[in-house]
């Protein structure tokens, strides 16, 4: 499968779309790589992101693997076009225990309009191997002829 | 199919559990009700919670959808017990776009060890009727014999 | 939401495309209903169509609830277009014992690109109420400009 | 992650089992090869499968994946204990053309009660490298102190 970026400039859109995500400052997330079709997002650990037992919360998790895939996907849409998840469905494999967590997304599929993007969620516990707590399956929309950074947004409707 | 909770104190578990996660207390969530086999959880929008074009992220939405899924849940589970997300899907049906949202669980089959609950999370956007932004079908796992509330955790491994 | 069939010869076209699945015939089921947004498809028990313990095998219950999803949301796609498949989540909640089964696709959002479809599978057996086997989510995307029923068939690529 | 069947035997149930599906008659498949962890079942293309253009139908192809990684589970399960499929996610990502097809499953996750399998189902068309036309994340249970081969068959309910 092609993995060829129709659009040259694609990290720094990536850079830029993820940059405007309140929600990755307010977790404490960062971008730690983009490349055509595959996008990784770190997450240190934080004690005010845990479910009852003082472990990250699955939402967490989910949010790593869903943006990842996102922004995996977008790395291979054309310019003036702007990801949108469909839906995304992940297995939690393990309690989210670690100092820190990377979520992964690589495509599979990149077709004109859906794509879709295997992601995994790793947790980092010490100088050992990381372990696989997640993985999804997710499908991203590609919706063309609208910018990613336009201020009027996306349609309120899911085309 | 009974809905008949196993532990009479239901009520106060769950509401014990949602307090001590302290995800929930970042994202400005709480619990709207618990009723036999079902959940409801509401969160109002803040602009620290959105994705790249000012709506509330889809990580959020499945945050809301898996704990009120979750907690739909362990409130049929007997007492000494601990829920856990096997896996979830969600589809994403319009942005969510709207003052505030909650996410509603409902146990559609309650058995020993799994529970699927169907989910859903609804967008309220001044007087209107609320707009479905998602749909989630999510499997739960009943761990006997280790209480919610124990300092010791979860085991290392999902059983 | 507007359930109304954008083709009002909705129905002569369901009934038409499903008439062409060669494997619905394999499989001796039945398209029992078909509305705007929603479709019912009946399937007997038959022995040669089981897993290992005699009951109907999951692959049998995922091609109903896969099929009653796609055609209830075929209803409702303009004319000249044709459905397929993206994606399905289902949930066996329990084996599929029973004489006949039903399964019931019910569109709860149709856009003009991708519907998503609940559906279930319920199991009849003996005079007593159904027993609702499976639960799925399903996407369908509407494929525009390409009709069913021309014998060149889909192109060759998810779009 | 350790792959050690701990059925001494495990190769045999599998056949075993398989061989007591009537659907895989049904449908023309075989088990094409069983490894500690990892399953291949292959499907002849058969115009008797296909849906209303001509390629074979999606729960056809979902049955594959289904099946592959229900025994791919099996083979690491202990004696005197039969898997049941909870839920599976499919992603069709093209449609199913060729002459035969294989579907692959393969542990990631292999607990005492619930395993996590892949599954990938893959089209063979002429010489060339076959194509991925589904990915699938399957959720196995193990169902202890029961035979997979007993006449009395499991639980009426799923545990």
């Amino acid at each position: 499968m092609s993995m060829q970026p129709r659009d040259p400039d694609y990290r720094r859109k990536v850079i830029d779309s993820f940059t405007r995500q309140s929600f990755m400052h307010t977790l404490g997330a960062r971008l730690l790589s983009v490349e055509p079709g595959a996008c990784e997002i770190e997450l240190p650990f934080r004690d005010d992101l845990c479910q009852q037992h003082g472990f990250v919360h699955g939402g967490v998790t989910g949010t790593l693997a869903d943006n990842a895939a996102g922004y995996a996907a977008f790395s291979l849409m054309p310019a003036d076009s702007m990801p949108l998840t469909v839906e995304y469905k992940i297995s939690l494999l393990a309690p989210a225990r670690g100092q820190r967590f990377v979520g992964r997304g690589h495509v599979e599929k990149a077709g004109r309009t859906l794509s879709t993007v295997r992601a995994e969620v790793l947790a980092f516990d010490g100088p050992g191997e990381p372990v696989t707590i997640a993985l999804a399956l997710v499908t991203i929309m590609c919706l063309q002829g609208r910018s990613d950074t336009v201020a009027s947004g996306p349609p309120r409707e899911r085309a």
